[in-house]
């Protein structure tokens, strides 16, 4: 399979990887958010969420934790954001499943997205619709 | 405990619920980023990643993946984000961990944080701190 995320997995191509187990693997994104900012993948190919069995997302986010508590640690920091962006609508470019995490800094000028507010009933509706989904299932 | 999410996950304050489980519950956050977005927190209190055990931090992360399955289905979207905020720096609001899910729709106008470059030997120099933490524990 030509994935560049497998091709990192198997030490086919080379990576600033900061640990490893037999199945995930961290490294840090030469294109990062901030410094520091680490990529967490499993090793087999999973496409994304709905794709990765419940068993392996498991096993990614034990890694995740780890390397969090490891950013912390080594880079003095004091928090991070977890993100997935979840198929290309998402900003997904690499479709083998990726947690990044990025550390932040003070006033690394960084924002979240704005949020915003319902109109009328609308937050019902979109209630109405998810729980119809759980109830017909 | 003077905790709105535990709170909410004891119905003592009501909330949109769309799902619900003995350890996890999922509502819509009342102050979108885009319509249908979710939070999904454990029911027991836990401040953050570095908080909640790796059994718990699991059963949340399978209501994740449920939810974004549903979402999918019942609002017909290609894709969603899931962030957790880590921390005050890191935007995070209420000191119980939950995960956002935000759906995405074509031209919704969000946009990924800009990635930028490291500078001469910088990525090495993080790698290694990174590094030295795993290899010191």
């Amino acid at each position: 399979m030509d994935c560049i995320f497998c091709k990192i997995a198997k030490g086919e191509i080379s990576s600033y990887k900061v640990y490893e187990d037999s199945k995930t693997l961290a490294f840090l994104d030469i294109a990062p958010v901030n410094n520091g900012h680490i990529l967490v993948i499993p090793k087999k190919h999973y496409k994304n969420i709905e794709d990765i069995s419940e068993e392996e997302l498991y096993v990614a986010i034990k890694t995740v934790k780890k390397i969090g508590k490891a950013l912390k640690k080594s880079l003095n920091i004091l928090g991070y954001n977890v993100n997935i962006n979840n198929n290309p609508i998402a900003g997904q470019i690499i479709p083998h499943i990726h947690f990044h995490i990025i550390p932040r800094y003070k006033n690394d000028g960084l924002k979240l997205w704005k949020q915003g507010k319902y109109k009328n009933k609308e937050i019902e509706k979109i209630q109405n619709k998810i729980q119809k989904y759980f109830n017909n299932k």
